[in-house]
């Protein structure tokens, strides 16, 4: 992977970024609405020499040289700054406005399971923090500490990401962890198979990755989340080797593969899973809806689902983001050029419909099947007097749903404040929690009061509820941005958690959501978790302050 | 709940039990195979007072005077027995032949949350160890203990079975541990809903009593094993309350109700659960279908699930699991009557089909969706040599699916050795791992060689795998008969494992799957387990020595 002075930070492979002035609408609305011309990118590339610590090489050489000769360390400073930051605007804000970012001491590139035990016995020996990293994606300060006062070297699974099994009779793979999302999925489908999670980072996350921060895909109503997908774990900690048992369903004792899930690399590095996998779907139908408002839109889903109707892929977007998406259009035909011509026509054609919230939904299955999962979608749809706006939204939109991550960095390099935030709420409590939250926002100066934009969607759907997913958006506080990021960030999660919604719904915690996760989990749930930390890091090397301060 | 003298150690309501005489042509099978007449039940009635050890009454008196002088204690001796043992073949042996039963010092039946908790902290305090015991219909010796050297109290749960929330718009409700099942169903089905988990212990075993053994039900294909269905859990230990996150699907840290799942008592009593419901079906269409082999039809089902296909009810029997089937018509007209009419049929116009094998699925969902997934169903069927017999076996086989355990009493009381045991495979396996398993049992003396009866079916299906449910029948051996049972044990799990599967699919581990449990479970795992049981139980006085011994 090369990296540059100055992309170092930035989401993905340089070709496919893209700049705000090649949305004028959006440009336009982004200008009047915040007064500020955003016409030039001011932002001077982060100055990676001013932010950065020395490492201890002296004590990493030492240690290694005798215990793991042939362990492969990098001290390079830009590798170290690359493995130090997560993609989290918290994070990125570090770099592009300099506030001093800790760099580890070292970055270790592992080859093998055995090399990951090796090493982590003998970071425990001599008391180095080991922070595994997969793709980098994470966006909750996954990669940060509470203390810096520790030696600290950055585990880089990369080239762990062999597939060790595909059993083509029994739908199952084993795949190591540090593969990313596209190598696994090309691997899989080349024999005509699929593993169907697609998390928005999924060019750029790894197999391991998702299994320590639950994460969820954009296609995990049909094939599950993670948790679901992976069948068995193989876990390295200081304390040895961890096989989790090997069954998709058993009574064989307690199956502690789910004291894993989500355990952020606290409580071992994940070196190899077996996951389902399956034959890729022989038919997949769109079905694009606009609602007249998000209300209607959000009990069709439920009455789909409640039905144990699971669409592959569910994006539901309410009518702030809706309208957005509308003003994504430019000189090229993409998928909000789409939306655009969608919405104007229907609009037009239904009367009434001011607001229109925007639904995409795939269904899945032999022909047959996918038509009459659809008819029955339609009839909910219209019964909440949706109406389809023909299937090629939902194509064109999965050709591109890895392609908005790219637009971000160059919003804040413009001086834009853009954070997603995420939870799971009941179905009955969603749609006033939205209008609320926007409420609660609306009277913060951090939010610029009542020019701040609030997006949402619904994109993981269960009977019981489903997720909400916002996307924050405002001028940047230029004097206190970081503190204007925490104002923001704890409106919305305080919201969130006294509405009795989950701290995260894919993102997991990291240091970011620590403090509320710790504030709503019980003492004795606590104390499990630290006597499991116990026992397989004993001395507290794996990727502290996660889930707890120690 | 009355018991009297003779029927303290059966199975269910007395009127709905069976004997081998109201089967005429078992009988003869049974009387030709085994060259013993079996028309007289000749066992006497186990004598309890044989059998029963006395109560430590005066300690129970004092610790619970002083501490807890409300709680509801009896030291009634039919009491005690009625909750000390499960229904496996080998706690009845116990039973029929008058091996001591070590009996618990006394019953105490609880009534809320809060007081479990009190008689927990109250018992750990005087060690007095604590079994707790839902509808008691474990056939793993969940309730036995490697030693009776200290004092023990059975924690009847019956008496907490209330409806806590029923959630119409999440399809969600909260119900106390202690219901059984016809009751939650009821009370669900009342309402327009379900909670689809039908185990064959269904009349006589409990929601919290599913959870602590990872039970799946009859219908666990399409609405999960109890792990799907129980969203969050409350949890009573001697350390406190646990109450695990309430979603869902969430990434909010690590959820710990997995540890719960298969806990079998150890970590805490169970007291309430959040689980998912669902609207009743509104189509239920069977399939019932004949393979020329076993093979064939076990591939058929494969590809229907492979498709993601998942029927809510499959059973399909082997050939002498069928055949079997086919011999207990008797002069009502019942499911059995019906099995010998459609073979017979069909078997007479398919020549060429010696020994068919039966397969049973229904497809539910609205009317079109389940004619639908049938008609693909039906065409897989075909591919693979099936032949469809008609719809009603299937509906015949639901109204009485809980009816087979009555008449294993009488079996036992009669001289016939009649034990289950179970797996999980991976579908390539399964075939040939029954024939093999069949080779085994038929080496062995405690089998009776040729003479023994070996029958499987499969019940829950996976992407990646298939139960396979065996029913071993032959004679007792009336002078070793614990040791017959013992070896024949040792057979089939030491296959089961031999060949990769797993120690239990949905019956758990108990102490008589103890030993092969803890071979097979790495070193790490067990520290864990033991780090769990420490934190929540320091004193080790919950149901010790199921998972591991202390």
């Amino acid at each position: 992977m090369q990296i540059s002075d100055t992309d170092w930070w930035k989401w993905g492979a340089a070709e496919k970024r893209k700049a705000l002035t090649h949305y004028p609408k959006l440009h336009s609305l982004f200008s009047e609405r915040f007064s500020k011309s955003f016409t030039e990118n001011k932002t001077s590339p982060p100055n990676f020499n001013a932010v950065c610590n020395e490492a201890n090489e002296a004590l990493v050489k030492e240690v290694f040289g005798k215990a793991l000769p042939s362990a492969k360390i990098s001290f390079n400073k830009e590798l170290r700054l690359k493995k130090a930051l997560g993609k989290s605007y918290a994070d990125l804000l570090k770099a592009l406005v300099n506030i001093p970012i800790h760099l580890p001491d070292a970055v270790v590139s592992v080859t093998s399971h055995n090399e990951v035990v090796q090493i982590l016995q003998t970071c425990s020996d001599y008391n180095i923090q080991v922070v595994p990293f997969g793709g980098g994606s994470n966006v909750v300060g996954a990669f940060n500490m509470k203390e810096y006062s520790s030696p600290r070297i950055v585990l880089d699974m990369a080239e762990m990401k062999k597939l060790l099994l595909l059993d083509e009779v029994n739908h199952t793979a084993v795949f190591e962890a540090g593969i990313y999302g596209p190598e696994l999925e090309a691997t899989l489908n080349a024999k005509g198979f699929t593993m169907g999670h697609f998390p928005q980072s999924f060019e750029y996350s790894t197999l391991g990755g998702w299994i320590v921060t639950r994460s969820a895909g954009q296609e995990s109503s049909a094939y599950g989340r993670i948790e679901d997908i992976a069948i068995s774990l193989k876990v390295a900690t200081p304390g040895g080797t961890l096989t989790t048992s090997s069954f998709e369903g058993d009574a064989e004792g307690v199956n502690l593969k789910a004291v894993f899930f989500g355990s952020e690399g606290m409580f071992g590095v994940i070196t190899e899973a077996k996951v389902r996998i399956h034959r890729l779907p022989e038919t997949k139908k769109w079905l694009v809806a606009v609602f007249p408002s998000f209300e209607n839109g959000t009990e069709a889903i439920k009455q789909l689902v409640q039905k144990e109707i699971y669409p592959s892929v569910i994006r539901y977007s309410d009518e702030h983001e809706t309208f957005f998406l509308s003003q994504l259009s430019h000189e090229t035909p993409s998928v909000f050029s789409k939306v655009k011509s969608a919405l104007s026509k229907t609009v037009l054609k239904f009367k009434g419909v001011e607001s229109p919230s925007l639904m995409m939904i795939r269904l899945d299955g032999e022909k047959n099947e996918a038509e009459l999962k659809r008819e029955i979608a339609m009839d909910i749809v219209r019964k909440q007097k949706g109406f389809s706006v023909g299937e090629s939204l939902g194509k064109k939109w999965e050709t591109s749903r890895f392609g908005l991550p790219y637009l971000r960095d160059d919003l804040m390099e413009r001086g834009i404040f853009v954070d997603t935030m995420e939870t799971v709420l009941p179905w009955n409590k969603v749609v006033a929690f939205k209008k609320k939250l926007f409420t609660e926002l609306q009277q913060s100066k951090a939010f610029g009061y009542e020019k701040g934009i609030l997006l949402a969607h619904l994109s993981h759907v269960y009977t019981a509820g489903t997720s909400i997913y916002f996307t924050v958006i405002t001028a940047r506080d230029e004097e206190n941005p970081y503190a204007q990021w925490e104002e923001i960030k704890k409106i919305v999660t305080d919201g969130i958690v006294s509405e009795g919604g989950a701290v995260s719904h894919h993102h997991s915690i990291g240091r970011d959501h620590q403090h509320w996760y710790v504030r709503k989990t019980d003492a004795l749930t606590q104390q499990i978790l630290r006597s499991i930390k116990q026992t397989v890091d004993p001395n507290n090397i794996l990727n502290p302050g996660k889930l707890f301060d120690e």
